[in-house]
Parts: structure tokens; sequence; C-alpha cells
């Protein structure tokens, strides 16, 4: 299912958020997956307003826990994450967005993903072959 | 690379384990993505201690919040995690495993991965392809 996202209404959208659990901070887990690859690039957080607001948006915005801010991702840069489709976890505290990631980088660093860093023999190596976007 | 993870020393595990940034409660994210596939099969959470375990046994082991206890995944089902790689995102402050899993699911449910509710027209759908507890 790679097609585009289909926007929920608001009413739709926060009775959606209704089956997912925020923690003690109002926060739920956001994994962003490339959506043809499967490969997780990057884990933040969303609170219900975001969560909502990525719903009906088809538009990944999270919640900046160090800005404490509402964060449309890419908004500054034009590496927005346009949802293609969104699945929730056993315990309801984790979602897991498929994403078309527009640009090349998912990663502030402007690397395509946010895990970069691989353990080789006990040392954190930056890869150098992170594959470009599909 | 999906060859068998090659345990570290302890020394070595616990040096690596300083570039991770454990949250206030002593906890970091660790994500258990399939080798092969790349798909994200569970979130959960590590401390240091089983950070440490999981990379001198290559065998995946996390701190269960719920039960505030090592919880080494599927000792008592037998659907253990091996450790294939692992990488560390830009923040520090999550993990990417990618682990082998052992019999058919990662989740407790019984099901091959957590995701397996699909938001579909704004209500949240498991998916067939899920096999049901037997």
């Amino acid at each position: 299912m790679n097609s585009a996202w289909n926007p929920l209404d608001a009413d739709t959208a926060r009775l959606a958020a209704e089956s997912v659990k925020f923690d003690d901070r109002g926060l739920v887990l956001a994994l962003a997956c490339d959506h043809a690859s499967g490969e997780i690039l990057m884990a933040a957080w969303m609170n219900r307003e975001t969560l909502v607001q990525t719903l009906c948006t088809g538009r990944m915005t999270y919640w900046s826990r160090s800005r404490q801010e509402v964060w449309v991702k890419g908004l500054t840069s034009g590496h927005v994450q346009d949802v293609v489709g969104v699945e929730l976890d056993c315990d309801g505290d984790a979602l897991r967005f498929r994403i078309r990631q527009i640009g090349h980088a998912a990663c502030h660093t402007d690397r395509p993903s946010c895990f970069y860093r691989s353990l080789q023999g006990g040392r954190w190596v930056e890869q150098c072959d992170a594959p470009p976007r599909s």
C-alpha cells in the first residue's frame, strides 16, 4: 500500500487518537519508516495535538521535546515527510508511520537516516554507504 | 551484514555504552528490526546494564518498565532475538538493532510484529497477515 494518505477529518482523527496511550509527558513514540524499504529513518515523539494534525494533514508533525513546540518535519529544510500509512503497536504506546521522505534527508544532520553510526568491533563508526532515498 | 554478532567483552561493551544517552529514567529506546527485511518488529527499552548484557551475549535483553526487571526476550517462549548489528541515532538516545527472530513471534501476543493494527479509514484494523494465537 504505497498510495497517498487519505487525510482524516478532525473528529475521526481525534477518535483514532483515543486508542493511543500517551505517557506521563503526554507523548507517544512515533517511528518514521520508509514506505518502500521498510527501513526506520528516525524516532521522535508526538502529543495528541500533533498526532491529530498528522492524521488530518498527511504530513508528519512531531512534538519537539527540546524546543517544546509543534514541529512540522522539514518545514524549513523542505525535507517533509508524507504519510503513507500508520500502525499502532500491541501496547498502544508506539506508532509506526510508513512515510515518503521528500528530499534526501530524514536526519537533521542532512543524512538519509538518523541511524548512521554502526557498532563495529566495539566502536561507533559512521556508515558511508547509506542508501539514497528511493 | 547478516552474519552472526561477534560478542563484545564487558569492558568494550561498557565503553560502547558510554556514547549512549540514557534518559532521566536511565533508559534508551531499543528498536528491534528484522535483519533481512528491515521491518521494525517491536520497540522497547534498555538500561545500561541490559545494553551491555545484549552486546556481550548477542541476545536481545531489555529492561521491563512494567515489571522493573531484566527481560531476556523470549526466555520463556523460546522466541529469542539474536543480534546481527546495531546502529545509534544522531541524538544518541535511540538504538536500532538488526536482529534474527527465533520462532515466529516478536510480539507477546504471539504475532510476528507488535505493529499489527493499521489505521484504515479512521479505524484501527488488525492486519490479517498476522496469525492469531493458536
